[in-house]
């Protein structure tokens, strides 16, 4: 299952990507439901309900996507430093105190949160906020979206508790980041969070081994496997559930790999104008402009 | 205006404390914006809508209060080592980690968020969850309640943006905070925010010039006066809103003042059976038990 949060005619939809992945079966739901895309049937397939279809297929190329999960339920868990290489460049990059505390390689996963305000659309514009930071960087990331909740759940059982996955973009105000220490507002300004194209069911796409890719400008700048986290998916649920009961829809974003722009000498950060374009095996392209 | 969130006869209500403290005075509201507590109205009120009186004010012993604002809007923002005696208490312990890196007195507002989820009511347990820590501390914190959102909102317009005041109690697990670096996860177990016991208007509490005290088992531990912050709350206001957009019911805990448990040799944690109190003069007394 694919599901896609869209507007057709003005009104908000779910849907369900087709085979050809040309179209979208628009999903039988209640209004209210349909403003909270792929969320709303989420929830409803962790209890057990199966949204019918409503009418008949509409060409992708008539909709305008939204990110799947517009508004997530709460602020986005997010993991920092999760791949070997880049908790390396990260370190190298002198860029973050934190990494003098906990060296390189983190020995626990490092979780902190985005505000669900910040979640933009594919194609929507990342905005540099200029008087307040230019340092502006990107990190492409697949994000885990829990069916069952639950809490205390083991590593075993973990699996059992993913719905499936979508894509997104860490975007960050690296300054920031470093100067307030805790990571919380430099990874919350408005838009930083470009999300998409569609929430992937754990049948149509195994997170667990698949390749995320980014490109600023048609430039490749990162290229790895999932198989490379150094706290894998059932490790990440196992440590967020011991103390926080997690629920239908929560978004766990995975971190991200070696590659981003405060890697290089000097930094490559986004600029106006720039496109940042990342693709995960099994979920598609998100491609957002920056302005 | 004293907003309180409750239960009457198994309805959840949203009323005004009367003058005199000992009745509330429901609300006239939709079924379910009364489930939201304070945040609806808050929400009316930042619209220009002032909901009216419902029936009879109650006796506030026939009800059983909510924390005003059962379920934030989005995770609380929450603020580190913001009273100078707190931050060299925090530093002498040895136990957290980025203060090695931040030195004793930050020299910019340190920001991490709980998730909405672990708020509970006055009088609700702060559940130790034994299998996963027990270095379970206290910390009283006055917590401002935004009215009219905004970004990019001046220290000279911040205070117009405040509608009100509650008291929270930011629990604590100490050993995740360090372990973990970020501190997000041993902020946010489940029942680790009490809230209450009302949500109070700027105009009946002054939240920048009053007292926080906290007392557990009834041995006075924190007492302190908000003019003592770091960063005050206009200087919060400021540097939350310059890239990140806030919204009516956000709430931003202010900070903790000298005397949690990790402050003492050895440290005083929480245990099952222990009552923690905590009184903010012009908001009333939170009071919780642990188990």
């Amino acid at each position: 299952m694919r599901l896609a949060a869209y507007f057709f005619q003005d009104q908000a939809q779910v849907g369900c990507v087709t085979e050809d992945g040309q179209h979208v079966q628009p999903l039988d739901l209640p209004a209210p439901e349909r403003e909270r895309g792929a969320l709303a049937v989420i929830e409803r397939l962790s209890r057990g309900e199966s949204p019918g279809p409503l009418g008949a297929p509409i060409p992708l190329a008539q909709v305008r996507l939204r990110a799947p999960i517009p508004h997530p339920r709460r602020n986005l868990f997010c993991v920092g430093k999760n791949y070997h290489a880049h908790a390396k460049e990260f370190a190298r990059s002198g860029f973050d105190s934190s990494a003098k505390v906990g060296g390189d390689i983190p020995s626990v996963p490092i979780i902190f949160s985005k505000v669900p305000e910040c979640v933009i659309a594919p194609g929507e514009a990342i905005v540099i906020p200029s008087a307040v930071s230019t340092a502006i960087d990107y990190e492409a990331e697949l994000a885990v979206i829990i069916g069952q909740g639950g809490r205390g759940i083991s590593r075993a059982d973990a699996m059992r508790h993913v719905w499936g996955y979508t894509t997104l973009n860490d975007v960050t105000a690296r300054d920031w980041q470093n100067r307030h220490l805790q990571w919380h507002m430099g990874k919350s300004f408005d838009t930083f969070c470009p999300m998409g194209p569609f929430a992937v069911s754990a049948q149509v796409c195994d997170g667990t081994r698949t390749r995320v890719r980014c490109w600023v400008n048609g430039e490749a700048r990162q290229d790895a496997q999932t198989t490379d986290l150094i706290f894998d998916i059932p490790q990440l649920i196992e440590t967020l559930s011991a103390g926080i009961t997690l629920y239908p829809g929560d978004i766990i974003a995975t971190g991200t790999p070696v590659g981003v722009g405060i890697g290089f000498t000097p930094p490559k950060y986004l600029t106006p104008g720039d496109t940042v374009r990342i693709e995960i095996e099994g979920i598609g392209v998100l491609e957002n402009p920056v302005r």
